[in-house]
């Protein structure tokens, strides 16, 4: 395989810019899933959605959606596709349980599943905001310091998709300039658009250029993943089976994602909202198996629950992270890597951001997420990125990691000889063992601030929220971009000044 | 057996002041605990910990306990208490797994052990802090308020042992006050104060005033919870120890906690500092029980790290929640209820606060806590007690509770005629399913804002922060104090009289 030259090997790098960071890695988790179902409750979810799926059905309207599912012996009427028990479970059987994706630095290519997660960014807000200029309409070259914060966080593995909209590009063809953007500031790996057939091609192709193979080549390499949204309930809309199939014929990843809010758009009890989770989730994984069997495919699970006083979404809450928990229990029963993310609905980056964010993560990574979408950045239910929730949230990454890492038990470990030193009422500052292992005994933090209350005072009361500010203008002031061919810059440009020419994408 | 009379059953009444609360109750939680350990990993810190008894020993500075521990069969020269693992093991076999504490109402009785958690609030900082008057230090009439808060919040099951100290008031009898204070603001259970015979003697002769019973009928009902620090490493001083026998002798529950700050006060590996705990935990709860052979005790796990790089302790770090969780095991282990906190050390009730607080909050409650101390209020380390820190708190522990609540899996759950009825595409806010359930079906926040975020820049921008002093000032404006038979009430005010007479507690 034909790889690009010239890439600097930044994993295992430990700071950037002076900012503490653990290494660029992937944790692997060694515990227990969290469990909020019984087996017998997983399987009973499981067959009610099958009963679902066979007696009501999906929406399809794509009309060579319908097909496929037709001539794999789905049951098709008007826009209706029933899929019976039986076809279901042949089509999941041949969706792999894990798969490795690649990145631009090898290095830096991702495991997903088993006991590994990827973090990745944002994805997808129509906003951006920092503490300086509040919420706005994002620009391109906003969007691209966002994009080489990303790169600059050791902690975020993946890049999602986008962070925020460049309002001041052309709405069909932003997409291009927003993947040639995501391969220049970042040697990780990215996600693509999936919002039509034209977008994700053309992520597709781009992708290629990058690996400098062709689109026929990366079939049994995957290197894109593409978030694709049902519309719940039970609907599949033209844009996302055309962004599904074009990413399942190429061998890249789907991850099937339905929006399945409690009292919304799915029912008002969790039970219900995951019976209808699961039910869109396997009829889109069927999809990409009839497209491509054992193409990557992961399991969405997004439900949340809305207000029911004012109907606004709600994320982080309790709920939410009992479903996430849930939803890694039906993912790894039917055999598909789980993907789950990191929201809240907070307006400011304060204690409620904190609060919903951690009942996210801990739901989602205590549940066995395999995929953390939006790990980073997410403000207001979705609609914004902000600066300094990026940095919040990658310092909570970084003790999740932290907390991940194994607790070693070895008699050096257990500082026998440092007891009997210190001796009772004593104290361990200066014991040998002590001073063998302090520089590397804990997690060093990124935004946390440990002065007592006085000093904190004497040096400007800066909450965590204006520490996120300077964490990220540090970042982003000590940035640079990874090294990237330029025969390959070349072809990506070329490739978008043709695409822009040609129209770019269709508008939906 | 007497008892009050007059009392109003309090328990079950969903809200007070407007603000959306979780009835009074604790929620039975039906999870497997999170291990971070795997069994042999327990037995090897296990025996680690016995061999340091039966070594190295403790240091015991308080005559009579050595006695005890000598009369016990322990091995003592000079200061020194070492004790041999059959005799720990003999020992700690009497300890109960669980145990029932009564409150002034039986209606506000808990349960300690098993599924079952104690939410206590915060208790021993030195200072007060609120949003409008920053630190400071603390009245009697504001730690009065506190205590009517901790009253009012249904999450909070028990107070934590005077949340601040009333610096109004004089040292050597500020304790009595306290507790007649303890008993007319609340009805719900209340910790006591351990620091030396005296203090923990007052509590004890006050909570059977309470009880309208003599010390002696406490014998065999545990009505009193009290923190046991030993001076890590290695040492139990003279006024814990004296509260330790008063507490035991008198059949009231001892929490035996080690002070282990791994890099400080214990190794600088976490496995060290367990080892540490461990010994010391073990070394207390054998006291307990030579005193008095199954008086219900508590195995205290407080493990956590410095800032190596200043020396400042840290709390809420991965450390503390990884130390917490291997806490629980531990005490599984030696058949101990296990205690764990909710602590940060952040200096404002920021985004900081809240994640170093959930941190502890999931490594305490996922880890298999039986009391959770300082579960509200706390800030700075466990130097302050925060007004709005105690709403952030009630908010998340009513959060982690929701998490807690069983998912039902009934048929009627799966909603089947719902997704029926809302159709493909359709919506789920007016379908039968929804009417019926919606007013009860989510967590109800008393601190989170869901509005989207031109509604609340328009209605002040107001931060979670900023939300949680307006909460607070509407539960004390709505509170009042449970009743309390004036037979009761005149009989602690000439206790408390008769002991302010005779000097109340010497100073340590």
């Amino acid at each position: 395989m034909t790889r690009v030259e010239g890439r600097r090997r930044q994993s295992g790098r430990p700071s950037q810019g002076g900012v503490p960071q653990r290494p660029f890695g992937q944790v692997e988790r060694r515990i227990d899933w969290m469990r909020v179902l019984s087996d017998d409750q997983v399987e009973a979810i499981h067959h009610a959605a099958l009963r679902v799926l066979a007696r009501q059905g999906m929406r399809v309207l794509h009309a060579p959606a319908r097909a496929l599912y037709s001539a794999a012996g789905a049951e098709v009427e008007g826009d209706t596709v029933r899929l019976d028990p039986a076809l279901v479970m042949e089509r999941l059987a041949t969706a792999p349980p894990s798969f490795t994706l690649e990145a631009r630095d090898p290095a830096k290519s991702l495991r997903v599943g088993g006991g590994h997660c990827v973090y990745a960014s944002v994805g997808g807000p129509a906003y951006v905001m920092c503490n300086d200029r509040g919420r706005r309409d994002g620009t391109f070259a906003e969007m691209c310091d966002y994009l080489r914060l990303v790169q600059a966080l050791n902690v975020l593995h993946q890049e999602g998709g986008g962070p925020f909209e460049p309002l001041d590009l052309p709405a069909n063809t932003r997409h291009l300039d927003i993947y040639h953007a995501q391969i220049r500031h970042l040697d990780k790996s990215w996600q693509t658009q999936t919002l039509g057939h034209a977008r994700t091609m053309d992520g597709i192709e781009m992708a290629a250029i990058m690996l400098g193979i062709t689109p026929d080549g990366l079939r049994d390499r995957p290197v894109l993943l593409g978030i694709i949204n049902t519309n719940s309930p039970l609907q599949l809309d033209v844009p996302m089976a055309e962004g599904l199939i074009a990413l399942a014929g190429h061998g890249q990843v789907n991850v099937i994602t339905p929006f399945t809010l409690a009292g919304a758009m799915a029912p008002v009890t969790l039970a219900g909202a995951l019976v209808l989770q699961h039910a869109e989730a396997m009829a889109g994984i069927v999809l990409t198996q009839i497209v491509r069997p054992g193409v990557p495919v992961m399991y969405g699970g997004f439900t949340s629950n809305v207000d029911m006083r004012s109907g606004a979404p709600a994320f982080g809450t309790p709920e939410y992270a009992k479903a996430a928990q849930a939803s890694g229990q039906l993912a790894r029963h039917i055999g598909v890597p789980f993907r789950s993310s990191n929201v809240t609905a907070a307006n400011e980056v304060d204690a409620q951001a904190a609060y919903e964010s951690q009942m996210s993560l801990w739901g989602a990574l205590t549940g066995g997420a395999h995929l953390l979408e939006h790990a980073a950045g997410w403000m207001h239910g979705g609609l914004t990125a902000s600066f300094e929730k990026l940095i919040l949230d990658a310092e909570m990454l970084q003790m999740m990691d932290a907390w991940f890492d194994p607790l070693p038990t070895t008699e050096a470990d257990f500082a026998l000889d440092a007891i009997l030193e210190a001796g009772a009422g004593g104290h361990f500052f200066g014991t040998a063992h002590t001073m063998a292992r302090y520089e590397h005994a804990f997690h060093a933090p990124m935004l946390s601030n440990w002065d007592n209350y006085p000093n904190w005072l004497q040096r400007g009361s800066i909450d965590a929220r204006r520490r996120a500010n300077t964490v990220w203008k540090e970042l982003l002031a000590q940035s640079g971009d990874p090294p990237l061919d330029a025969g390959i810059d070349e072809a990506l440009c070329a490739y978008v000044a043709r695409r822009k020419a040609e129209g770019g994408a269709p508008m939906n």
